[in-house]
């Protein structure tokens, strides 16, 4: 496994490898994996010759008061388990070689990115279309992987892959969870023993709003996300949101919707932890 | 030479042209094509394997009261023009199939895009950025040309390339001119014989503007510029701005200023003209 920390290196790379036909699959990360990164390289190894592994803590992604300068790292176990899922590249820049000190220009999504987590982080979107489209440009890949935990993320991804024409294939793979049903996610080191516990009334509203929704369908839509809110906040989580949204377009419900997306922000202790779920009612 | 109407049949044939390592390299115009723009076929057909024009008239670089539906066209004389010149492809998609409907991912450039045109037009250069990221990303090339008649979009144009990481060498080729001095372009047709004798006092007063920077330097750029205004005004033209800029920043000239950009905008009739000089004043 090669690990390329300049952009050029890593430009010239893919740029070879396309030359020669191969077919490349990215997976962007910020780091500090778990089983949910490695389900995604697992997914990507299945389609592509060549797997490259993003690590890249993006600040322009972060809010000012946000957990940029402590977020979660741990270099070395991340080479080992792209090593052992079999990524061909770690691709790991530096913040300086990646964006220059005049930068001027950014991809913005003007529409999904809007609501949900956009909300309470105006700036968050366009960090990430923005670091998104220069690794498309860096690493050159046919497929790229995203993780449906941050289900607005891939939502916004694939628009602009679609809206900017990249030659890419974007998957999106289920949310990984712990054996309890904890979303998994780098940030739950945040969390103290109880608040781990705690924690947990996130998932399990989501899995109890699923089959109410499964029963009865959406008639009780606002029922069923108030009880969502209310268990959140009984064990004591601070929520951003909680909302039910058409899944594809992440706008109110209405009778085209095909999927509705449940989705959670909440804060406990020093995590904002999300989670959601996706529940078809219609075929 | 292969005509390409389709989005999805010109990325095809790109990628294919990638995978048996050819050198592409792309021309993005609005058609109407003249002499400036044969010279941009030219010296792409120089320099890469496959030579692709494009000819789009894009509608969002086009504000609410501009030119965009009187924009001229004449799509078979262009065809001409391309073979003549050895293009390989003209690529020539349809407004409907570059942009959806619900469409909600911009390019921007928030600093070089602000002065000269930019404050005219302000959502001028969004589109430029959009639709050439758009392009780029369909043609897959590796040199794209643009003409130093409009200098700003090609210094956006570079910023983008930079700050974005495409795989692409940006090449800005020389101001084609008319025997007389006027600075071609497609919207000199909008120009009668006499807004076209008056539209001379641009190049003619910027060649003149040269000429005393050349001999005295930067101390007299007040006066000079005053100088250029006052010819186009008194040849009745309808001044946007006549500016003396740093022409790597777009920002005032300092002590480090290497090369001075003095550009124009101005309106004969129904035409808004540009036109600009690029005076080296340091080694």
């Amino acid at each position: 496994m090669k690990v390329i920390k300049s952009v050029p290196a890593m430009q010239q790379y893919s740029l070879a490898a396309k030359k020669h036909g191969k077919i490349i699959g990215v997976v962007p990360t910020m780091g500090y994996l778990h089983a949910g990164h490695t389900s995604l390289i697992d997914l990507v190894r299945a389609k592509t010759e060549i797997v490259i592994v993003t690590i890249f803590v993006n600040p322009t992604q972060f809010g000012a008061n946000e957990d940029l300068s402590n977020y979660p790292r741990d270099f070395e176990r991340d080479l080992q388990l792209c090593e052992q899922h079999g990524a061909d590249v770690v691709f790991a820049p530096e913040p300086d070689d990646m964006y220059c000190a005049d930068r001027s220009v950014w991809v913005i999504e003007e529409k999904l990115s809007r609501g949900l987590c956009g909300r309470s982080r105006p700036e968050h979107f366009r960090g990430v279309t923005t670091v998104v489209a220069k690794l498309f440009n860096i690493t050159l890949p046919d497929v790229a992987i995203f993780g449906q935990k941050d289900a607005q993320q891939a939502l916004v991804l694939q628009r602009m892959v679609r809206d900017l024409n990249f030659p890419v294939e974007v998957i999106v793979a289920p949310i990984v969870r712990e054996a309890d049903g904890l979303a998994m996610s780098s940030r739950n080191r945040y969390l103290s023993e109880n608040e781990r516990k705690s924690a947990l009334c996130i998932s399990r509203s989501l899995f109890n709003a699923e089959l109410q929704i499964k029963k009865n369908g959406l008639a009780a839509l606002g029922e069923i996300l108030s009880s969502v809110w209310d268990n959140i906040r009984e064990a004591g989580g601070a929520i951003d949101y909680v909302e039910g949204l058409d899944a594809d377009t992440l706008e109110p419900v209405t009778e085209h919707t095909v999927a509705i997306l449940i989705a959670v922000a909440a804060g406990f202790g020093r995590a904002r932890l999300l989670d959601n779920i996706l529940v078809k009612i219609k075929d």
